[in-house]
């Protein structure tokens, strides 16, 4: 008893308060503890329990954080017992019906930490951990993280504070150990609608011989993610140990990451972060590592797109992300390697899970009517990958992956990979529903917006309904004739083919224009 | 359709979405609405829903946000319909089994001034009107509430913001008019244990005649509020005509605030601020200005209290406080003066709701051995209310005060409202386990640290048990000798006794030493 006395009065509760029966409410409260309890409970009544306050729930040998609902309905809790929702039920790990005692909670003991950063100040290398440990145990509310996430944002992380906060995600979570000395990765930030280049990357460097076990989000905001895209071409959701046996006998793989425990802070911090649209680099820089990390790799690629309608819009912005990457790379251990891409329009000509596995596969096939620019930039990305192995000489790692990719071992290695995840058997075609968007006038495209086509490929239905999307026919740089088609929308449910129909009769996304800007092939912004 | 295209994808969904069946969810999800989908819902399925995600779910007419939680129990909600929380479908207002829609919501429109002030930006007069009316409306989620709190906490608002803020939060409340030109008010900051000094203000002002309807909180943080302390003597719950009535007849009451809508926006705020301890001083002068001008004041005075272990600690902070009060209070329209006092140890004897009640009646009752500092502190408190009235000479209210007391018109109209509200029949007493304090050696009580009195009298059970608390036998500046009782607990449960007691034998909050220092009595700190 003595060792709670200095964190408020909840020890003496149990003595005299009457304790509760424990009941699982089947609610899922994702990564929140909350408890239910009946607003004519006697315990609530007399505690003083105020909707929103934290509380804390004892039993045996078992002591978990909670915020409190109050509850009129005897059905879902009666007055003498004590709800848990799921994830709260789970880890308090006993049975309904238990005995458990009820008092208020203090916050949790990093908070103090999170209030020194609503004062401004620089946190320590504890201070990071503490708090990464306590959202762990779900002992943070959302409004806490929510502190948390828009304090850190608002006066902003130092390089060592990201450095410690990406540690501290990866030391509460769990971490993979592939047992080899090279496991390598590629991850792009995102924000390019089309760039499936991992489904090209992985198979010509699994075929080169290099370890890399890819695992990939699915789409959130956007209209694809790489588990979307494979999911068109395979199963992507395989339980551990069939993955791990299926990169040691295949060298990759293009799996989901969902059900893994890897560096499990970030999602909890993600889901505040997201519906906030809080979207600081610091923050970003921490997911990627940590998660990269925690699934064992430890040379890794990141793709850093830049361009007007790209998530980073300039240059400075992208050189100055780069040296973050590095300094937190290097001190936590990864062999980190930026590149910086022309991210001005969308890569490919697919947007939507179905037609970008078609423009993968095309490249894989060696199709003369590929989209170049996807084969273009996959081999660049590639070969800098390939350059992580210590025998490949610096430079050749393109001619290397070029040379995987004509020879059809690339090819070869997709299917070896899709075979071995399980291929899709019915595979789904692009959607039936189509309408074609033309040039209004004669000239070239200028311009295409990255986020408009991801909105009209999002409003077809993508990535829900696999084969809705966009087909660009015409890219930046092509000359058009009035009329012309420049791309085409697919969808499969008729509302969603109205709505982003009408839609792009408001504004296609592209910019046509009598003649090219000048300075459109000066490359030199974006260096190899 | 056409007016919602721009936000989401929301629209189309009910043309191919099945329709849900409404359901009504018994949990009090305090002032944030909360869905319940059913994991297996065809709907939540095919929307890629997530856990947070903030929905919109519309039927004839009616429209309103929610947060969503996932639900496993078909008990719960079943698989074709949607549940709301109270207060949701309290908002919503549609009798359970209307077929409902349900879409993915854009955040409120208004975060996008709380994403300017994150990043630091001054926000306009419409900005704050506009996240108080979507807060009123339950757009907010916690999480939202938190983003907007902290960012405006860590760059501060400045005094125009801290006015708007205060603007705003009336205007999106109820706001109570006693068709008076005269309303008196008072109101202290808090932090004082005992500083029980309404109870004797508002029965001397009422005897002159003038209008003070005082509305009062429980405590929260504190051992007893002035609700909690009147509720010893007399039933404080009132419904709002039976309060108008009274106050009609008797010019004053002392009544619990609870259940009126006047500025709502202030509880719901306040609900998040405390689970994360923020508390700036923009947010506290918006809160109590706000609460005074709904509830119909048109005179106010502040009390400040100034000590090593109040809420504010140094004179020129609360010179600085007052000027923030002053600013608001002249721009909304309150007549308002701020006196500053000295808040360096506990106010009057008893902590605790019955030996509060106690010092409050031995002071009306005129009895000799009532405690001098909360006659003292409540006739100045009192005089000052009384300059109000035109027709007192300023300096003279001290001397009607003074009059009204030792007359014994303060305790006839205090009888009299006791009366009006509902007496007591049975008055707790103090709580019958009692222990004592000693001082450790001679010399005189040179400190009283008034966190640790107020924290010593909630281990002992206040304000839950009534009659628990703490005694004061000795103040700042009386001489000791070893072995004398400093002051005595009172608990009624063993358990809180026990545990009071161990905690004040680790730190009594008292400090004994051979000398005074020299500049005790030096009150010039604190201006009449």
């Amino acid at each position: 008893m003595k060792k709670k006395q200095s964190s408020s009065k909840a020890p003496q509760n149990g003595v005299h308060a009457p304790r509760l029966k424990l009941r699982r409410v089947g609610i899922d409260t994702y990564r929140e503890n909350v408890a239910y309890l009946h607003r004519d409970c006697a315990l609530y009544r007399a505690e003083g329990f105020q909707a929103l306050s934290k509380i804390e729930i004892t039993a045996d040998g078992g002591r978990i954080l909670a915020v409190l609902n109050v509850v009129d309905d005897p059905g879902l809790v009666a007055i003498d017992e004590l709800g848990l929702s799921e994830p709260a039920f789970e880890q308090f790990g006993h049975t309904e019906g238990t005995r458990v005692r009820v008092a208020h909670a203090e916050p949790p003991v990093s908070m103090d930490a999170v209030r020194r950063k609503m004062a401004g100040e620089r946190l320590g290398r504890e201070d990071f951990l503490a708090i990464a440990r306590d959202i762990a145990d779900n002992r943070y509310s959302k409004m806490e993280m929510a502190a948390f996430l828009v304090a850190s944002g608002q006066t902003g992380l130092d390089r060592d504070e990201i450095l410690w906060l990406t540690e501290s995600m990866v030391t509460t979570g769990d971490r993979l150990d592939w047992e080899e000395p090279l496991v390598a990765d590629k991850h792009c930030i995102g924000g390019i609608p089309g760039n499936r280049t991992s489904m090209l990357v992985v198979p010509i460097v699994a075929a080169h011989g290099m370890l890399i076990p890819k695992t990939s989000s699915r789409a959130i905001t956007s209209p694809a993610g790489t588990a979307d895209t494979m999911e068109v071409l395979a199963n992507v959701e395989l339980d551990p140990d069939a993955l791990r046996h299926l990169v040691r006998v295949h060298r990759g793989c293009l799996a989901w990451g969902g059900t893994a425990r890897l560096a499990p802070v970030d999602d909890i911090l993600i889901s505040v972060e997201r519906p906030l649209g809080i979207d600081s680099q610091g923050q970003m820089v921490a997911s990627i590592l940590s998660k990269k990390v925690a699934a064992g790799s430890t040379h890794l690629l990141i793709d850093i797109p830049v361009g007007p309608t790209a998530k980073v819009r300039h240059m400075r912005q992208a050189l100055a992300l780069r040296k973050l990457f590095e300094f937190v790379g290097d001190h936590i251990g990864l062999h980190l390697e930026v590149v910086i891409t022309d991210g001005r329009q969308p890569v490919g000509r697919g947007i939507g899970p179905v037609l970008e596995a078609r423009d993968v596969m095309q490249v894989l096939e060696n199709d003369p009517d590929a989209p170049a620019d996807l084969r273009q930039k996959a081999l660049r990305l590639a070969g800098r990958v390939l350059e992580f192995d210590p025998d490949v000489r610096g430079g050749q790692g393109y001619a290397i992956a070029r040379d995987i990719l004509e020879s059809g071992r690339a090819l070869d290695k997709m299917r070896a990979i899709i075979e071995a995840q399980g291929r899709q058997p019915h595979p789904p075609r692009p959607g039936r529903l189509q309408f074609e968007i033309t040039a209004p006038a004669d000239g070239y495209v200028t311009a295409i917006d990255n986020y408009q086509l991801a909105r009209v490929a999002r409003l077809a239905g993508a990535p829900m309904e696999k084969g809705a999307g966009v087909d660009l026919l015409k890219k930046v740089g092509d000359p058009v004739h009035r009329g012309e088609p420049l791309y085409r929308v697919h969808a499969e449910i008729r509302a969603d083919f109205e709505f982003a129909r009408s839609h792009c009769r408001r504004d296609s996304g592209y910019t046509v224009a009598a003649d090219m800007p000048e300075d459109w092939e000066r490359r030199g912004d974006f260096p190899a």
